[in-house]
């Protein structure tokens, strides 16, 4: 199902045509898309309208808002975070510049918009309920990007705040996801919420899995060497707790890393993975990880919808929780 | 009326709140929509409806979209350009950073749309034009930046190019500005559009008039030195025209300023406008203003309205046209 769905978006996205001229600002949102993803967001909006209606083509193009925001949001993440890299390839900002990384990155956001106003069918007031929550909900996204780079310079962040920001960076998008799905079905509010909840909830989970895989990924799969994180001393869950849990020995080390000038990279990530590992760390996150899951599963559950309609989506949590990539 | 739309959409500003945390991203927005300007988008989408309904009141949040999304395109245009100051102060970059200013520039298009759904009263198919017209608009006012920045690189521009940068970057969003007017007051979509047309020819005169002033405004009035332009080679209707016609003495004194490394301001801008009005480029810029403002005036009267209705956009429209700020 989920598999059906990917292939139809790609069709789409590969069919997407916001414009030709001039080159420099249409050239990097076609290069930005076809790099690939996993189409998360609107697969996510896909099943969730599967779950009340069987016409999921009619939501194909209004769940590619979704896609197009996202990756809006990474043109611009990776000016502000100066990454060079993106899914292994350049980013736009380092293929181009920065100034074509921003203007290309707002005409993106534009572009979210006119395919979010493919909705049809809904009535004046269902429409701008979605349009509503998608505002709120992108407003959310930058907000979380904000606290995020605040947290770079702070020496100290607390879990709580490390939730919030994840919340807002990634998983208000993840619950907008299903969200949308519920509305395009014409789901009456209550339901709909429902369902933001459950992706909120796959949205932590899935950001926390992200900051595990980052440390202990199999590099043969995950595709990148594991580590980028901690030789960023990026504030993750993991460095978090490490930092809150870290004493005597362990301690110092981790200080020792964090504050080296040239540490040598492989040394680094070894060491920091190991005090992580020592510490419990490892094992804390993925019973995070499972506890963020294991309440959607529990919400999934509650919802009033026959269990024979609930098999794909189930399928592709299933599947986020056990990625490896 | 248009002083008494001026108040009321000064009023809905300052009550602007679009959030307040991260207190980097909702500041910047504040700062920038507070520098005041003369918000004439929202007033001629006001002025507009008035050519059909009576309650102007509704149309205030709607319209604020216009100047919201202007003020974004400053916020992101001041970066790309470096420029250091806006209105007379600090840009948003200069007195935070880029990085604040990329995502506060983000949020405030997000802002733009939030408005944009204060839209009451229209039927979906109205609404979801409005969105439309908005999103096509908001794409080509990036296109008209990207144009204006590439012409920065090249040693020739023609007037045509010109003209066609200074319509999308300027011009279409006063065009949509008057016609949103006409959407908001449920006209025919051949009405909103004639209105479209008429805002686009005051925006080409508008954008040229701004070329003028810069260049013999009186530095009383306009609160600046003019100038600004000649200093950096900005290519505007001027300059192309005085590369096109200059020959001889002129000819050769226009490359040495164009090309001089460090030249003296005071003698570079004296220079230069020397030369502009030695070759008769003022008047036929004055010219070029009045024939767009003419033909604004001409579509105008053929609009099927009662001339008394007609009254106070006819007043704003002139006073564009005489505008020394």
């Amino acid at each position: 199902m989920a598999k059906e769905f990917l292939n139809a978006l790609e069709a789409e996205i590969g069919q997407q045509d916001m414009g030709k001229n001039p080159i420099e600002l249409y050239e990097p949102i076609q290069y930005l898309m076809s790099l690939g993803g996993k189409r998360i967001r609107p697969v996510l909006c896909l099943l969730t309208y599967s779950l009340f209606k069987d016409q999921w083509q009619k939501a194909i193009s209004p769940s590619l808002s979704l896609e197009i925001f996202h990756n809006f949001t990474l043109m611009h993440d990776d000016i502000m975070d100066k990454a060079p890299l993106r899914r292994g390839k350049q980013t736009v900002h380092e293929k181009w510049n920065d100034n074509i990384a921003i203007l290309s990155g707002d005409v993106m956001l534009v572009n979210a918009y006119q395919y979010l106003n493919k909705i049809k069918d809904l009535s004046l007031s269902e429409f701008q309920f979605a349009l509503e929550r998608f505002n709120k909900t992108a407003a959310e996204v930058c907000e979380g990007q904000q606290m995020d780079m605040n947290f770079e310079s702070r020496s100290q962040v607390s879990v709580e705040e490390y939730i919030e920001m994840i919340r807002l960076k990634t998983s208000v998008l993840i619950g907008l996801s299903m969200e949308l799905g519920a509305i395009l079905a014409q789901q009456a509010n209550q339901v709909s919420d429902q369902l933001y909840q459950i992706g909120e909830l796959i949205g932590l989970g899935f950001q926390l899995k992200d900051d595990l895989l980052d440390v202990y990924g199999d590099p043969e799969k995950f595709g990148k060497q594991p580590g980028g994180d901690i030789l960023a001393n990026k504030k993750t869950y993991l460095l978090i707790r490490a930092l809150e849990m870290a004493e005597g020995e362990n301690k110092i080390e981790l200080s020792k890393w964090l504050s080296m000038a040239n540490p040598n990279p492989e040394l680094k990530v070894k060491s920091v993975t190991a005090i992580y590992t020592s510490l419990g760390v490892k094992e804390e996150t993925e019973a995070l990880v499972k506890k963020y899951f294991d309440e959607a599963f529990v919400q999934m559950s509650a919802l009033n919808i026959m269990d024979e309609k609930k098999v794909g989506l189930l399928k592709f949590m299933s599947g986020l929780v056990d990625r490896e990539v």
